[in-house]
């Protein structure tokens, strides 16, 4: 990994620079997640944004190093480390579609009898979470080793202060995995299973962490080291359900705005992909009423406005 | 316009002719819609495709200089052709969210007081429709002359009896546009939107014709005379709502299988887009459980595979 | 007919001068409707009361003689006129069960299939309705002749300007029929079938009209005349119905808190059935959020709490 | 308690031998539950029903002293002892509408912020049971006490394992009472309050039994040994809820067919209530396909029909 500095005079470093001025210009930066204390006392104002390159160059600016809780983000790791292990059976427990509704919403679940409509809705993601500790017994800590791992900082680590916080309001995904409990579409004890989701979400990374992480994707599924994790179908896949599924009830505006595969965590951070050029976090804990960074969401905006690096 | 034969030796001929050997082979074209007579009078072993480069070079295999019914595809040019007279304050009256619920749903459309979750949902369309219509008097008409023009075939044409079937069997678009009009999301009398509804529908085309016409998407806005239909962002926008809403409640699927920004009718056909690079149009009338072309998905699934002209 | 003025000795005078007492002291009596003229022109203080007896002796009290927009209230005299001509075949094409949403909702109608829950919401009574005119060829001639003979009142008429407002206003109708329309569970051309509902809705009566009007199904089908409408079996379901649908979304706490069959509409007007024993209606156009009138729920209230004539 | 033999030449014996005789005909008995071993075992053809008079006189037939598991029936108890002990304030916890919509759906209960829509739905029998368990520190023990002191059947006891079955298939009311707990709207710890909820469900009864212990709703309010436990304004809510919400998805049914408060529970009993003269039990395993007896429902509509004892 190469990490740029401020004052690297390479391509990417400019429009971060400059995107970062607009940011800071800009009035309204939404409120932070309020649930727990952890997230509620972070500053609004923060914003960090960091630019992987496919041979591990990174680029950044603002607070592109600070740690914050990636929350949601580590949905889509969890995702790719269990669709590595099992394939397709995976989508027999769990759908591809858009969900349509808040990411909490039991509605859709009842309707079409326990299986979620998505691995990135709270339902999907404990689906996938719970198959991920049946074929490893650690399904938390794969993801950690796997996170230090991509990202070469050996330090990430679960907070646990974050995951108590989460346990203490894990009602309504006890309820989630109750429910899918009862069409038979978990395996794991439901209090084991809720420890390893709420660690998941626990783990806390900075802009560059995760944008180094999230590499395999824009690499069509090849680890830092070389390795293949996923072929090259299933990178797709995963991109594919990040833009249509990765940021909540926002997909469609998300796709329409920024064009990207993207996901993102009530922590305020969000990842993003370039297939085949380079990867994208941002992070400002400011959220929008459906649980998405404003500043993050502009930034995007900004930077595939100015590169022209969308899909579309 | 240069139109290659079967026997031309470029690039994507090859592969056309490879995927219509699979297709060929493949068991289960699914079932014509049977709504309306000469939907269901068609033979779903009909099959054609094109791919049309930028500069209007096209290639083509089976039935693709065939005219079929055009349907729901030209949704998409209605929804370009308001974009680029009324710009974003058509957004204040349709959404561009995935619907997550079958394509005539009155659901969510009472749950978010009569403003229609996307473009491509019926009721959206006829939103898009009623706001053509007043601007330009006859939103089919306009629509007519387009498709015309960009694809270079003047004989284009309404089909009158695919049109008094549809308006014969109007009743739940009759009901969504009434209901829309209790929310004040509909300027036109019901009637006269309705019958400029249904025409926009019924025009007959060909592969060729329709991946020349959708051609402007896949350059950004420009039109085949080198004018500007649609500023980049504007193309960039229906991109995107064509990836997250283009397919009915398969868009998850499309993408995840497809991997391009598409839109089906339930004629068979489906048009898709490689941005920066070319269109595709495929046809088969034999439709899934979602009303989107079996063979058409499975034709531009191994598209994607064999060239890597996916977005992801 | 015997009407019983004001100084009337009887039982139930007293009764109801203290409740209209009662009723004069209570503070808040809600808004009325405000989506046509005619009612949002009503003065919510206005309040009467008439109780009919099984041999058509009237009591009353307040504005009892002061006729009214009935509105909703005729629902139940189409539905007895239509049960009478055709028993329960009507039962297949419309339902018996709480709707457990707002008046006007579309989503159940679409989950059971263009078969309305019950016939007192908008969609079952324009189904009634349809039927109704399919049998008579004047289902809002039959229904004004009925009410002229079962109240002795050959003044009552349609109000053309209500009828005209409620046509204006009509959309939402509109949508119901069509999309009933189109799962085949409507006869009738539309706009003859709404211009029936309609006139229906529009009839003007006082509090003495409508309680003596109602009093066939205190008597248990048996009309003024003493010949048979009703089996006493079909007069049964119809109070049924009236209790457990009778009052938009609110059913649960009318039973509840009067504990009679009852029937609001939104002129402010409420019906009420003590089977065997006498009927009762109560007018006060200040309505409640969820479209009874605030005064009329009271009075039904005090009147059973006073006298004990609840069915519980 | 006065039991009249088998015998007896009392007003309602003919009338329960001649719904026996007609029952006994009748083909098609419908489906016992199959969710636990407890109730699958159950013979659908067993049938017993009972009447209670005021005085305690019990009439029957069939196998009116057979013991079954009341299962939901004991809903009405929880809610009355609750009722009696806390009044009003209940009735912000949990609503008083039918639900619409099948009795273990989650979906309303999301909408109305986890307010469940009346007592008798599950996440409704949570909730009152919860409150229950609060004030008493044993609902269970509390409601096996009052209906042992109410039937003077001193052997009435929980059933171990059917409350062990219900416990092993708990994942849905586990997921409503977390979801619940999610709104603030569960106040014990959830594995106690599942562990009361099972152990209610679990009590055996038979016929007479249980129309001896709802006497008092029939009796406006007073228990057996003449002590009031609900005002008359409580009975007559109790009776309401019955009426609207006691049969699961079809209480207008019900409605329409028995005209009486009922409330059923899916080991095929059913308890009924003539306010002011008598109380009904009718006991059959076969369900159709809402959850209610067939041959009880059967013979209430009979009963009713026979004997003009309705409340319409």
């Amino acid at each position: 990994m190469v990490i740029m500095t401020a004052t690297s005079s390479h391509s990417f470093q400019p429009v971060l620079e400059r995107i970062a001025e607009e940011i800071e210009r800009t009035p309204g930066r939404g409120r932070p997640a309020d649930y727990i204390p952890a997230l509620a006392a972070c500053d609004p104002r923060r914003f960090g944004m960091a630019v992987a390159e496919l041979d591990g160059t990174v680029y950044g600016v603002g607070d592109w190093r600070e740690p914050f809780s990636t929350q949601s983000i580590t949905k889509v790791f969890t995702l790719a480390l269990d669709l590595a292990r099992e394939g397709d059976e995976l989508w027999e427990h769990v759908g591809r579609e858009p969900s349509g509704n808040p990411f909490n919403s039991l509605v859709q679940l009842e309707y079409e009898s326990g299986i979620p409509r998505n691995p990135f809705i709270n339902a999907g993601a404990l689906v996938v979470t719970d198959r991920l500790q049946t074929r490893t017994g650690d399904a938390a800590g794969e993801l950690l080793a796997f996170l230090r791992t991509e990202s070469g900082n050996p330090g990430l680590d679960f907070d646990k202060d974050v995951a108590a916080s989460e346990a203490a309001n894990g009602d309504r995904n006890a309820a989630l995995a109750h429910f899918m409990a009862s069409y038979g579409n978990i395996d794991n004890p439901i209090p084991a299973l809720l420890d390893q989701y709420f660690r998941q979400c626990s783990i806390t990374a900075s802009c560059a962490d995760l944008a180094l992480a999230t590499s395999f994707l824009a690499r069509h599924g090849i680890r830092a080291d070389g390795t293949r994790l996923l072929t090259r179908s299933q990178a797709k896949q995963v991109n594919a359900v990040m833009l249509t599924c990765g940021t909540y009830d926002a997909a469609g505006e998300f796709a329409y705005r920024v064009g990207l595969p993207g996901k993102s965590g009530v922590g305020g951070g969000i990842i993003a992909v370039v297939p085949g050029r380079c990867t994208l976090c941002v992070w400002s804990p400011g959220l929008d009423e459906r649980g998405n960074s404003v500043a993050g969401v502009a930034a995007l905006d900004r930077f595939t406005t100015l590169t022209g690096l969308s899909v579309f």
